[in-house]
């Protein structure tokens, strides 16, 4: 089951530009900022309501953020649904017949589950499932 | 002051067959889909906790929504941040430079005062202003 949204991916090439703008004129505050090595990135946490705005920047040209930036150029990247129990999530998918990038859970940042559902299932929207 | 993430636009060709998978495979409801004239287009309304996930289709081939998908194909357009005084947010902004889409708030769905800022002030990213 969904349970709610739980947070936006936003590709940037400068986090630290990109985080000025967020906190002032915005006026959002970021909690902290992560490495995630397995997915050769950094990702600034930025709260909104009970959403997070997660800024993410690649620490190598071949992470996926780098190849969305190149492709895109910045911006949203992907947006994340909660869920509480992603590997029934993942099999009612297969089941019929979700295209996934992530046909298993791997770890993402603060320890979560997640998975990837492939854009082409979703009309071009990277739709990220994690379970914490 | 920012109170929360409201929505997340999502530029789609066929609200149909998008609408399909939000309900089933993913399980989410859609409450209501509504036509707003002023910007050729129409929404369906998409809630994933408390946030709306917002499928957007335009009505005609001037519409915003239908140029950003000739340039970029469909996929998420943009972030809406509810505001409790959206004059006062707008000006801030002028005041320091970030470059506005909507000098002043013009109408949207549910009869909302919206405001969209310049992509190129956010790192790319659509940022609607909403007050409700």
């Amino acid at each position: 089951m969904i349970k709610k949204l739980d947070h936006i991916g936003i590709a940037v090439s400068d986090m630290d530009s990109a985080l000025r703008f967020y906190v002032d004129p915005l006026g959002l505050k970021c909690t902290h900022i992560e490495e995630v090595p397995d997915q050769n990135v950094k990702i600034a946490f930025i709260p909104a309501g009970d959403v997070n705005l997660e800024l993410v920047q690649a620490t190598d040209s071949e992470s996926a953020v780098a190849r969305f930036i190149e492709r895109k150029g910045e911006g949203i990247q992907h947006i994340a649904l909660l869920v509480d129990d992603i590997e029934k999530e993942l099999d009612n998918f297969k089941e019929k017949g979700v295209a996934l990038i992530d046909e298993k859970p791997r770890e993402g940042a603060h320890g979560a589950k997640i998975a990837f559902l492939h854009p082409k299932s979703a009309n071009g929207v990277l739709l990220e499932l994690c379970e914490r």
